[in-house]
């Protein structure tokens, strides 16, 4: 076993607290990574607030993690040490039912193992990110191309892979009208991996607060959906909504926007279930689905693909004792656009004495 | 004008009645169809009742029509004197939108003319199928193959397309596994078609009571949604679930049903809004989605697949004075499985005096 220094929940309702906590000795398949940045995602917050359901404490989140091999269990093959890797939201699956056959095993039908709050094969709490140093199975372990800055690479782990995936799956591309909806840490890289498939891209956002950027990133068009007007102007446009936001929205509304064939996807979620008039889906033949995550093969040709088109998150770095008042921002929004934890500041944290 | 025999609903809370319409000169483009068969729809019921808005009255409705052409206008080149032909649910449409000129015209931006309770382009409203004549352009008239016997035609233009159509789009064939939610006049025809197509195909009926014309109709398998166990056993088993009935269901319970990538489509919607668990999409990249009969082209391939594979619906045929006792007899689902009124009844029908 391996102490580590880590920030953790104590418990639903405290500031997370600098510690430590024990990683599994290196098995054979298993990958020790040196971790050197970790991201700060919304799940972060809403589960070490419990507000997807109650965890054990104290608990380690993140799982956007890119860091250097240190060390290789005997019967590791993908990766050697000294590699750039990163871990995303998922470390472990069943490897047995249809879904991981097929190689897409973040629809695990057993559940995939998450990378924090999950209980691995083993019985084991997982512990993510936010931590010096992690264990993870080789097969979970993904190559970071040395093109994608070091530093702005971790929010591609979990952000531009839950962007990425459905993307590519509902065929954004030339010739496609896709619009995202949200212009937060999911929806900013959504804007910029569209825009470099070659789809035409629009940003569907509260308000044109961030309409330059957007538009930096790639967007082709902004509009604010506070303006009642948008949702007329653009009836029957998109092929593809990618709804990044998981504020309760009028479905029938975006529905609206959708031409022949058009789907409309949703990567966050509100917690409570949303009335769907099902006719409106029967106005040009739509769909309206989920997309959760991705397969390790898809987020391997995902950073591939970052690495090619220059696509990196815009990121703001902070240090480990910074976390609780980044949790702060993000929920008020107030992040361009995504938190980055310099686990270096994680070595000189004192931790508590156990 | 033409002036004809028809049973008319004179109010939406009065048994209808026979009567006599007017029918529109034939134009140029026009074919003057004599109705030899009209297949009673449960649409017609909402329709006629004010279930889905207020209507104008009296109003014939019907569209499941089959019958002879009699006369074709001076421009008319797809269909000649003397051929049995057919009409569905919708009679125009824009023919201008992106829709309309992909052949899509079901999806008509403007909204189709439905063949009953609809505005026409010329401003009348549009008088359906429960009549011994309707006037219908010819680019919406359909060939009925003789292979398809005459007295069961008619269900095809409207139960036999509504499905049809997100079988084919959603590829119901070889190696997919379809369930079919409902064993009506639409699902009784799902069965067929979706087993025509090489699927494997399970029925999804609120009792087994059906079970034995669910198998003679090419079901694989056969379950009752009132048994909790059934959505256990089938969980993630399915490529594509067609729901034909307008039942509120518990979304995520049939949701559960589906393997990766699949779909559960609508065809029947409840007037409320339904709940849906967003969350319940993720799981397997599951979409909800819905689909709208089908375009004048996929109908007549309907039409073809039917007479190819033998393929007719079970029908009940009626006198046109029994019409408002099949309404009710629809309404307890004590049908097996689509009445059809023999309109050759209707030309004797005394109507009121005008």
């Amino acid at each position: 076993m391996l102490t580590v220094n880590a920030y953790a929940a104590p418990s639903a309702t405290e500031p997370l607290v600098p510690t430590t906590i024990e990683r599994r000795d290196v098995g054979p398949k298993d990958v020790l990574i040196a971790i050197r940045y970790a991201g700060i995602c919304h799940s972060d917050i809403h589960t070490v607030r419990g507000d997807w359901g109650a965890i054990e404490y104290p608990q380690v989140v993140g799982h956007e993690i890119v860091g250097e091999v240190v060390e290789v269990g005997s019967d590791v093959s993908k990766h050697a040490v000294g590699d750039r890797v990163g871990v995303g939201c998922m470390v472990n699956s069943c490897r047995e039912c249809e879904n991981c056959l097929a190689g897409m095993e973040n629809y695990c039908l057993k559940g995939n193992t998450g990378t924090y709050a999950s209980t691995d094969r083993d019985g084991t709490i997982t512990q993510g990110g936010y931590s010096t140093h992690v264990v993870v199975d080789e097969d979970f372990v993904l190559r970071v191309p040395e093109a994608i800055p070091y530093e702005a690479a971790a929010p591609l782990l979990c952000a531009g892979i839950t962007t990425y995936s459905p993307l590519a799956h509902w065929n954004a591309g030339p010739g496609k009208r896709v619009a995202v909806v949200g212009m937060g840490g999911l929806g900013h890289l959504g804007v910029k991996i569209a825009h470099a498939m070659g789809a035409e891209v629009t940003v569907l956002s509260q308000t044109l607060s961030k309409e330059e950027d957007g538009k930096r990133f790639g967007a082709d068009h902004y509009y604010a959906t506070s303006d009642e007007k948008t949702f007329e102007t653009l009836a029957n446009q998109f092929d593809l909504i990618l709804n990044t936001v998981s504020a309760t929205l009028d479905l029938s509304k975006y529905l609206g926007l959708l031409r022949l064939d058009g789907a409309l996807v949703n990567v966050g979620a509100p917690g409570e279930p949303l009335p769907l008039q099902v006719f409106s889906l029967f106005r040009n033949r739509l769909s309206f689905a989920g997309s959760g995550i991705g397969s390790i093969g898809e987020t391997q040709e995902m950073l591939d693909f970052c690495a090619e088109n220059g696509i990196a998150p815009e990121i703001e770095m902070i240090a480990a004792d910074e976390i609780n008042d980044a949790y702060e921002r993000v929920l008020k929004s107030d992040v361009r656009y995504r938190f980055v934890i310099d686990t270096k500041t994680l070595e000189t944290e004192e931790a508590p004495a156990a």
